[in-house]
């Protein structure tokens, strides 16, 4: 099996192909905003610029961007202004060196040149991906050890995985891990492992370095009951015959200008896609109700890197501990939405120009969908007092991206609010990574034998795991400088007059340094995190001021000196504050594959810098732990948790009142469908 | 101010006369299931019993509602055998006594007649209410303390509070607490309050008892600006042109048979409201995808109770600790729900029988609000892979019911998924109630003084609290004979020959009695809580079994030997498993009004019964601290949590699967109202 025929089977990214139409379409574009992606016109030149840089000799483009220009600059810059200078971010790899390059767009000039990156390595590209998907059928050995596992060669379709890091013997050559699966009896490859079969290759050369099979005594699970397409499955089916739906016949409320710049209601924010972050939102204002003035929010948010461990020790699994942001991109593995099932009808649809790894750029149509969402009921909903009747919709904006790294899905959907809250939520859904087993039934493990997971059918265990997803936040409430408060919530005893013994009292605190704001929650002594502008205040005297509402926590239960937790430290604590930095934006560390943790969000935490009425960078993690239950088989329901940014203080009074009130005959007048 | 005039001012229930076209619509209901409620008709010839028990003395009826078979008689009845016997459970009061009495609705007999329960009292009803208000006015010293006040007595009105419970001198006698408040200059008198002057009234004599005034110094705080109309505001709306909307014009794929068996997708439940609960889900059920048999999961859920202790421990505060289901009763306060503000376009409505104070019936209408809600995404999202397209529509049954304490509301929603799971969710929102106070501005507090809560605008503070809402989940999983099982995530170390140090295993344990059972929830100890039946196995050996999924977690800080604390000691854990017990529902007691802890969760619990493959309860609870913000002013944003009953192992494998897709050209077919 050979080519386009093998993508279908692997990461689902490396089958879409390039829309020449859509790329036409973008070729004209020119940028209009400081932070507007790069142009093709731009890209273009900057491949130009590498390939005359690099010569005649190999390499390879990991990612190129645009260099955005230093906040200051962005800052000031007013519509109508010249752009500022238009730069590129280049990642690339020559003579297995790692190269970090700031490139003219316009003149091709390498205006920075570094090479001394020597632990990690970029994000894969999707050409590795899809060069070292044939390396182990070319090893003589390799086939040898699949005909021994009684396996038709041609059957076989072998996945690349991160190795993760596990001390110095790895470092200085980019590897991964091929994992291989037999594809014949069903659409769902994914059930049917070639369990301990490890293939050790150089990502460089494409050449196998080592082979590991410690799985012989393992069968391969049965295609039978694997598929998860309705034609597949036995028995009566469920039918909702009366479509539901959320239709706005007119149209988006929201404009999108200049391709990237979105208005909604009280909101107004830049959006662009990114190959390692998804979606990066920046500039959110959002209107004051009083003075109409657009107000600082964020300066930017977006997903900053990904941990999924995997907790299982043995050879063909104790890698398995993914940073999917830093390794793959939630960006180059997202793949185009496809209307109705991943976004609702009234959406639309936003294209990403990325860099192949040559260095020339290409079109990925509708990476992001926008949509606006009717929550199902209004809001102020407590307002029948006094016979007032009044109501305002309760429409929010959504910006949704999917990335879907191999077997899973990250659903990453950023929702503004007309009160002004931002909720960030994350969807994880798809196909459980499973381990082949010679168990059909728990009554055949012994008592005190470690599954490190759950049997969901035969031969087939659904293997314990984490996930973890990091976000950036710079939060500039109102301006730059700003500061974390611990808003502690503490129990206080009254004295003898009350009849109450208790109560719980608030106690600010605002951080000095750094360490001040590594924050573990706790359930027992609780806080409110608030980044607040220390130099503005209300009308009646409170600071201004967004909190983080934590939800969808998970601690992460590997040993500090672990080596997946070194590199993924950023979840040693749910909530960090840090001083703004330029360079700090990938919790995870710049170049996170086979990272060892010396470039991350701990390490640039314990510098312990001040940050007091500075500006500062809030940083959240989203965990899930997951033990896979029968349910998650063959393809799991999605779970999903989400956390809020909430304005505390931020305006004098709740702004969604100034949202106009829609009434019945405004609605929109539907009929079945014909067919129905 | 007298009569109908004042109820618009007071709690909104008051204000909804009953309809007489309704109550002739329900006239011929006869009941089918033996959990239905009681009909008009069951319901007049227990008025009768009551009226000729108490002969002609004055007797008030607190709650009148079925009292329900027997679990098993309900378990083993079929469809077409003829009903169980009906009989209500009546609690009333009369001569200063607490009745709980069985009464057989046909031949009026009393068959138990109860009289021992002389700790607190029932809910208070809607006549309590109506005529405790007028109480102060009729006070000559409470006149006089307005008029010192420098307040018009014409534009007072007074609010019932309930007034908590703090020791033996409170007890034997029923009493409420008054608050009072400026009506004019605004339509949102809550912000108006006269504060520190409370007036403690009896509530069976409607006699004031007390009247304190400790808050001459505060001035009323003024009306400007606290109008949450649209016409109210100045400035600028935000107008959002375009309608989006829920909708299904062939209408919903539920059924409701017999006015309370709901039929949607794959579930089955009973449904009925609730003048304590709100509403309760019976004999939830769903059907399984293999077998197509109905397999039991929930013989009954739902809120049991409340706690929403206000965190400010002067005179005029301190008893603010309200337990609204248990005092207000959850459906007793539930207001009709009204189209398109508080459900969407697709939505179907239930209304609901209750007993006024003299025991007759009367119909509220449109109680309860059942509709399918489309998620915005289709599910399983991951099914691109091998180029597979097909999705299932994400569609979702929920039922909803809010109930308005005065001030504040109560979203409640059951929201059943096709894959299995159940998501209970809570929305708060309404009128932050608050405190007056002298200060304009933060910068007239003292450094060290507490305020108890934020200054939100001139003169008024938002005292802090916490919401506490407590489920009864009586699960039977695939039968009554169910254990309770902690599946305990812990670190633990790697042999020396892996690169791996750490990893997370499972390790289950079955609760033996119901104090295993008593869980505090911990971020860095975490386990996933499961019901099982452990006589039953899926095809792979697994238990079938549900879990309880925490979400919207909060510990209450107040002392656990405080008054509050006792009598809502089912904070003192976020998950609790019991022994059934048909008398263990309303985990606060059954007389929660003045309650003082003895009839609770935590006293059932450290009876510490055997659980284990017994017919056991979950007891879930919900809590949200609130510091108020000023963004909760005029009226407040919503903010929800919510935890789900998620099956984990119940089925073989993802039921979802079995839901056919439909296609676009299924969907509505919309066009913008004409007038848009």
């Amino acid at each position: 099996m050979e080519g386009k025929n093998i993508l279908r089977y692997i990461f689902a990214v490396l089958l879409i192909s390039n829309s020449a139409a859509a790329a036409d379409h973008h070729k004209a574009d020119v940028p209009h905003h400081p932070l507007d992606p790069l142009t093709i016109r731009e890209m273009n030149n900057v491949y130009k610029a590498i390939k005359s840089l690099f010569k005649k000799s190999a390499y390879t483009v990991h990612s190129l961007v645009l260099e955005e220009p230093d906040k200051a600059v962005v800052l000031r810059w007013r519509r109508g202004d010249p752009l500022p200078c238009r730069e590129a971010s280049v990642i690339a790899r020559a003579a297995g060196k790692n190269y970090l390059l700031t490139v003219d767009v316009e003149s091709g000039a390498v205006v920075q040149h570094d090479t001394s990156h020597n632990s990690g390595f970029p994000m894969v590209t999707l050409e590795d991906m899809r060069s070292v998907i044939k390396a182990p059928q070319a090893s003589a050995r390799f086939n040898r050890t699949i005909v021994a596992r009684g396996v038709d060669p041609r059957d076989v379709v072998c996945m690349p995985f991160s190795p993760g890091w596990f001390g110095e013997a790895e470092e200085g050559r980019r590897l991964v891990k091929l994992e291989c699966f037999i594809i014949n009896e069903t659409a769902n490859f994914y059930m049917r492992p070639i369990e301990g079969l490890i293939v050790l290759t150089d990502l460089d050369t494409f050449k196998v370095v080592k082979i590991v099979d410690k799985g012989k005594h393992i069968p391969i699970p049965k295609g039978a009951g694997t598929d998860y397409r309705l034609s597949a499955l036995n028995g009566p089916i469920i039918k909702l015959p009366n479509p539901v739906s959320m239709e706005q016949p007119n149209g988006p409320n929201f404009m999108i200008e200049n391709k990237h710049l979105i208005k909604w209601a009280n909101w107004e924010f830049h959006l662009k896609p990114d190959p390692r972050a998804g979606v990066v939102i920046s500039q959110a204002k959002i209107r004051d109700p009083d003075t109409g003035v657009l107000r600082n929010v964020m300066y930017q948010g977006f997903a900053s890197e990904m941990f999924v461990p995997y907790m299982d020790p043995e050879e063909a699994w104790y890698f398995k501990t993914y940073m999917d942001a830093g390794e793959y991109g939630l960006g180059l593995q997202a793949l185009g939405l496809d209307p109705l099932n991943d976004c609702p009808r009234n959406a639309k649809y936003m294209n990403a120009v990325f860099a192949a790894a040559d260095g020339r750029p290409y079109v990925r149509e509708n990476v992001v969908c926008l949509f606006e969402r009717y929550a199902g009921h209004r809001e102020p909903v407590c307002r029948r007092r006094n016979e007032i009747r009044e109501a305002r919709p309760k429409v929010t904006l959504v910006a949704r991206i999917i990335a879907s790294f191999g077997n899973y899905d990250y659903i990453v959907d950023w929702e503004f609010h007309a009160d002004g809250l931002i909720h960030v939520k994350v969807a994880l859904t798809g196909i459980v990574i499973v381990k082949g087993t010679s168990y059909v039934n728990m009554n055949g493990v012994k008592e005190n034998e470690t599954l490190y997971g759950t049997i969901l059918s035969d031969n087939i265990i659904g293997v314990v795991h984490d996930h973890y997803i990091n976000f950036y936040l710079d939060m500039d409430i109102d301006g730059q400088d700003n500061s974390f408060m611990n808003v502690h919530l503490k129990r206080e005893y009254t004295n003898d007059k009350s009849p109450r013994k208790s109560f719980m009292n608030v106690h600010k605190t605002v951080a000095k340094t750094e360490k001040d704001a590594q924050i573990k929650l706790s359930l027992y002594d609780p806080s409110e995190f608030h980044v607040i502008n220390p130099n503005m205040r209300t009308k009646v005297g409170n600071h201004v001021g967004y909190k983080v509402v934590p939800a969808g926590t998970a601690a992460s239960l590997l040993d500090s000196e672990d080596p997946p937790q070194k590199r993924s430290s950023f979840t040693n604590n749910q909530i960090w504050a840090t001083r703004y930095d330029k360079s700090e934006r990938w919790a995870g560390g710049l170049f996170a594959y086979q990272s060892n943790g010396e470039d991350s969000l701990q390490v640039w935490s314990n510098k312990d810098r001040d940050i007091e009425n500075k500006d500062i960078v809030l940083w959240y993690t989203l965990g899930f732990h997951h033990v896979p239950c029968q349910e998650d088989f063959p393809i799991m329901p999605s779970v999903s948790s989400g956390f809020d940014l909430k304005p505390v203080n931020f305006f004098e009074r709740n702004p969604i009142l100034k949202v106009a009130p829609y009434v019945e005959n405004e609605l929109p007048v539907c009929k079945a469908a014909a067919s129905a």
